[in-house]
């Protein structure tokens, strides 16, 4: 039996969510939509074998024939939407952020928590890459020694128009953030972020950024964001243990040989290099969603990073260290 | 509406095809089993939702409620059940190889071309492969001027007890005849196979073959088969040209340092190292069945190498270069 | 004509010093030894053709024969030697640190500026790497755009008992910041120290670290020394510019694949992985003392590395981002 | 004291043996030189300090203060002065081929053992790579198992005007058999030569070549020779074992990454690639020649190289599989 999905909000990346279901992995329908684009939402379900289209997300997320939800709106209307989705009890995909406001986070943390099992789920697809996943369990087999540092870099070609310096931390630091913690299993306590000579390429965005996470552990997270670096998409990592190190391997299918020089490709951009990541995770969703739970980063995951990087947002115009103050954690989501 | 698929032979390889089918790929569903061991067919039938067992492979193909026909029976059995489904006019995706014999292959190629229409799709998972996808888009980009040279490695960890020294040819290098004929745009002539030291963990099995194939722009195609090297699943290739050379880059995941040493990981056997192959080709194999057609490697593909692969058996028991004799090309396969 | 040299202080640095000058490079003889261990001196000095043994270090300078000087005596005493050196208008090669104190260092300079010609050489072999060059030539060509941010990694397997939470910054951090300068034609100004986690193999020293170095033209530079990592000696870095980037590639001769992996060697220890570096270095030091000059870096650099590094010391036990308050460059050292 | 070295033939490859000689190494001079061209000799001469100029190559053999003696004359020529250097007693190293007549090798041999020392050293500069040597010590180390086919690829950007398809076997398969010979401590006994569709920038010449060589334990050994390839200097090899096997890692200093791809160098030419190779080579040869004999490939492995690649020649001609006849081998040249 397939499982019934409502998406609110079907612009690029909820029609790319919807490509997936419909088209990538077996086991999901999309039967309604909503969109505050009411002729985009048409448009969107007139090309899917019956979805209705409802004016509302709130209206999609209590349509009956709605198992469970995706929301892939604007990321400030994201938190109505999840708590609407625990308070009918279906299953909910939300898109990064989980909200922009860490109060927001933590009232879905505790609706949640009420509810007494996990319902919702937050698109760090990260954790569904293979080469984290083998990056995690390469520490996990001790082959390493205790991990002390991680290095992370996430460079961007280039970043649109409408892209601001706090993004460098919200959007997309923000992914680093998460990894980390799913790589270290470790919470972070403080941030720093510091702007070097800026690209200028970039314009008026402070870019690049480096970020300095002190995880709990002692564990130093460092991120480097370069957002306008033309090159290519280019994610790299290396965890430092105490023993060894062990870093994300060059990703390229073939290397050609020509003019005094030998090459592999970068990818171009996320949809590339995450495929196979976001393949995974709805494949973990739909089958989660459809017993009923969640899979992957969880509300408390998505509480956590909204935290991290406001904080973050905070000591890029401070220049100072910035305490990441997390509440209490549940036990629903006790590691 | 899902492609209804009926299933000719579920061994281990049929066995992990319907998995594929039915958990992994979205579009089709398995109605029918048939098997040698009813047993088998029985059991497996079981636990999938609503698919008959059938005594018979030709039941299979007849049985109303089936759309396609996969065969993955024991080798000797394909020729029969292909020709059934042409005769059906149903789409058939059959393992490699098509035929053991070359007239079985020449057989179905002459049914098919009669039929009109592309109904067969023989199992050469390499074509759909990423990596050897950009080697051929490298090759046709110019990058490295005209093709001159294809080295091909293929090793095994080790090969089960049944293991002959032909199946080196048959079962081994018929991959990399494929994907060379694929990468090349040609045609294979004549075929000389040398047989080196012997690897003393290959028992009575000539181990290693080191495989050439003249191909008729002239290109030299070097196959080195090692089936017991024990350490991996490792698939090689070049190409070299005229002004420069593309080859398969390296697919560990991560780098490891420890103990002296950077290390990536080799593939344990083929299911790891062309899981995204085979998801691709089988999404290529519904699309296309489900019009009626088909992807990838055709009978005409199936026969050739087929017919090579036994003029390679010749050339190992001779010593001598031997002629690959194809029959006409129908117009159906014209590249 | 060779190159008349005298050593002062022959312990293991200076006595492969010796070796380099006297069995893999031209142009050069050890004609004059000393050492606080006057036994040691003789010992190494049997060894030597016609070397002759004197009590002192300021012997040695003043010593008819002694064309040229090289200085791997206990690093407190170097400023003396140096100085006396310039004093006698000998050029003389410096190990690392120039001088301990930065009035020593500054001291050296302005002895040097009034002698007027450069005598002075500071033993930074990396400026003389092979893949620091080319990573240098790859910057200066506009490959990668302005340089923004440089990661250096540095890595040693062990330290010996003696080492201490400092000498991360004074004895192998030094390395990084010289080579930052010369990789980015920059000088720093501000420096601060973070303490990750403790690696348990360090006992009771801070290990690792990450440095930030600010730079005049605002490029970020991050410095990871790691130095009881057990796997090996291992030298990395990237600078990442507006367009592009440039890394230190892996330095292995061969790829082994054996029992599930591919790998490479990783170096033990700076001898092997800096043999070629320590060559050039003295065969330029040769050439250019010969003349009465000197290559590589300068008193300058060494001054400005002492002052970095004596600022890292302080930012490690202040925890707070130092100044690297230089004092103005004399004419003699314009780039 | 140094080793008094007369150079007979003094082209492009014997002046860079002379600046090697002379300004890289110690322990040699060059004092005695003589060439074809009477002018280009006084020319050379005019540039090394003392060097007397012969109007014959028998007279810097023959003159006192020649204490040993570097062939670097027209390939020809080469046997007359070896001969001519055993009979004087005197070290002699020999650019390859060390004859081009096998019959010439011959009487060097016995000339060589009838002496009863090695005097003689053949310019195989490979053995002394870095590369080659970490490779051998792997295969000894027994990491891959026992060794079972070499694959060996020379590739050159381009080749003189005057290069013809026999030189591809005798200038450049040359090495890869001297080579693989090092590397499999075996002889060869059979070779056969194919020639692949042709490469349209060599014009008249058969390139590329795949040469096939049977060694006397089963071995294969497998040379690609691309010698108008465009895009470098490419010098790749493999040793496939029982368990595993051993490559040449690629030689890049660092990896840019721009526009879409990281890329490492390849060499551009010989010298480039094999600087260190011939200084290795060098400098053993002056330590043995000091002591009065020689290293690394000795005129054994001449004689062999030479009636190696002579049978390949014929086994281009002919297309068939040709015997390499070796004569029996004296007891100087025990393994």
């Amino acid at each position: 039996m397939a499982l019934n999905v409502g998406v609110i909000g079907v612009g690029k990346i909820g029609q790319d969510h919807i490509r997936r279901l419909t088209e990538t992995l077996p086991g999901a329908r999309v039967v309604a939509v909503s969109d505050a684009d009411g002729a985009r939402a048409r448009e969107v379900a007139s090309r899917l074998d019956g979805a209705k289209v409802y004016a509302q997300g709130e209206d999609v997320i209590l349509a009956k024939e709605v198992d469970a939800v995706i929301v892939t709106s604007w990321g400030a209307t994201h938190a109505a939407y999840v708590l609407a989705s625990i308070k009918a009890g279906k299953p909910v995909f939300c898109e990064k952020p989980l909200a922009t406001k860490e109060a927001d986070c933590s009232a879905i943390v505790d609706a949640e928590a009420a509810f007494g099992r996990r319902l919702v789920q937050v698109g760090f697809m990260r954790r569904f890459d293979p080469q984290y996943q083998a990056m995690k369990k390469a520490i996990a087999s001790g082959a390493i020694g205790a991990p002390l540092i991680f290095q992370s870099v996430h460079r961007n070609a280039s970043v649109p128009a409408h892209y601001t310096g706090e993004m460098a931390l919200t959007d997309t630091a923000v992914h680093d953030i998460d990894i980390a913690r799913f790589l270290l299993d470790d919470e972070p306590f403080a941030i720093a972020v510091r702007a070097p000579r800026r690209n200028r390429r970039a314009g008026d965005v402070a870019d690049p950024l480096v970020t300095l996470i002190d995880m709990r552990s002692g564990a130093l997270v460092v991120i480097e964001t370069s957002v306008q670096i033309a090159y290519g998409y280019d994610i790299r990592g290396e965890v430092v243990g105490e023993t060894g190190a062990v870093s994300l391997a060059e990703t390229s299918d073939v290397i050609v040989k020509r003019e005094g020089a030998y090459f592999g490709c970068v990818p171009g951009d996320w949809p590339e290099r995450f495929d196979r990541a976001f393949d995974a995770e709805f494949r973990a969703w739909i089958a989660a969603a459809a017993k009923g739970g969640a899979a992957g980063s969880s509300a408390w995951d998505g509480y956590v990073a909204t935290a991290a990087t406001l904080a973050g947002v905070k000591a890029l115009s401070t220049g100072a260290r910035e305490p990441i103050k997390l509440r209490e954690r549940p036990a629903l989501y006790a590691l």
